[in-house]
């Protein structure tokens, strides 16, 4: 969709949510969307997945657009991949514990037996830029046997930072085994909507915004990596600011 | 101080502050302070390193009692114990960048040079409960080596969550390392001020109540394992909710 305007709202002033509890989660979610919403867009995907797990079904209640997850696009492809019905899913402990994904495939297919294994330093060793490191690999070790161990066929990558390691997964499991990044899943199922709603844009020059809640330390460092360029056009917001 | 009651506020929904914006933990720190003071304190420690670091100046403007914080204590010790002038500190990317405990050090002694490390990677690895893990080993062998090389004779543990992992970093440190705990010198110098200004309590037996802005996932194991026992009288508060 090469032709459609984005406009990014990252809340780096409150991350990492994989640890946090669901109310907390919620509460964040509601106040990001409302922004977002505010911003006059026509769809909003929550691109990650520990919201995506214990959020998603608070935000329909704020705005009238389409609002899509991670999840579904993700346990959708895994069901399609996996041929022995044993699938892996790696994530934070908020997302591994709201079991969202296990749901989600057993709805399309009850015979699928789900495994989850919470990953809680993946995100940190990324954000530290450890993404290729012996010391990254050992922990995927310690963390992947598990998973490993249960023979599964599929692995969905759960989290938005796992990505960036994907590499290191490979090399610590099983060749045969399906890697699934769910962030592609997600991007097929926006444009099947968009285009069922009327909604893709065609012949426009793309225009990409980002909002943040803070410069972090690294900040720049950290969104090159994941973007693979530097960001452009940044501002800072405050969600959370004293009444006015 | 055993009679004194103890009124500790944790902003568990939005930490980490190790990663954030100066900006954006001054924000944080001037509501936190502001909870405890109207709590009735006699006194404020600010028993987080980066908080004190970037923030500890501002809090005098909304508060009309002592605050202090984790830096100027943990200086004075290392003043006061090295022999060959070569300090070194870890904490936090923020604590490090903010340089506060060269200056501290260097106002009492600019003799003494100061090498900081940042190990973004030790607060995620004792939350995780790794705390006495190869893993863990290891990496504190790559921070550190640096620090090793630079011959320092005493390293500053400049973050909360370091001291949990003393016995691993002992392990990869020359035995002759002086390793400095900045929660127990500050201890002393909350004494030795309320002791100077007449405040010290005797004979009330204390009471000790924990505030929190979230229970996160495995909040009670994590708690638990930094007091020693389990958590009692904790209530979660929010402090950056919408307008009333």
């Amino acid at each position: 969709m090469p032709h459609e305007a984005i406009i990014y709202f990252g809340d780096t002033a409150r991350v990492p949510y994989g640890t946090k509890s669901a109310q907390t989660v919620q509460k964040y979610a509601l106040q990001n969307a409302r922004f977002l919403y505010e911003k006059g867009v026509k769809m909003i995907v929550v691109a990650c997945n520990t919201v995506s797990s214990v959020a998603l079904d608070v935000l329909p209640a704020i705005v009238d657009i389409p609002v899509i997850g991670v999840i579904d696009p993700g346990a959708r492809a895994a069901v399609k991949l996996t041929r022995n019905k044993r699938v892996g899913v790696i994530g934070t402990t908020a997302t591994v514990k709201a079991g969202k994904y296990g749901q989600a495939i057993n709805a399309l297919d009850p015979d699928i037996e789900v495994y989850a294994k919470a990953c809680p330093l993946f995100v940190p060793l990324v954000e530290e830029g450890w993404i290729d490191s012996a010391v990254t690999e050992e922990i995927a070790r310690i963390y992947l046997s598990e998973l490993s161990d249960r023979q599964i066929d599929s692995l969905i990558l759960g989290c938005t930072h796992y990505p960036l390691i994907k590499a290191v997964i490979r090399r610590v499991v099983s060749d045969h085994i399906n890697i699934i990044d769910t962030a592609i899943e997600t991007a097929r199922d926006v444009k099947r909507i968009l285009r069922a709603k009327g909604l893709i844009r065609t012949g426009h020059s793309p225009r990409r915004r980002f909002y943040v809640s803070d410069f972090p330390q690294k900040f720049e460092e950290i969104a090159a990596r994941f973007l693979g360029k530097p960001l452009e056009d940044v501002t800072r917001v405050a969600l959370d600011d004293p009444c006015p």
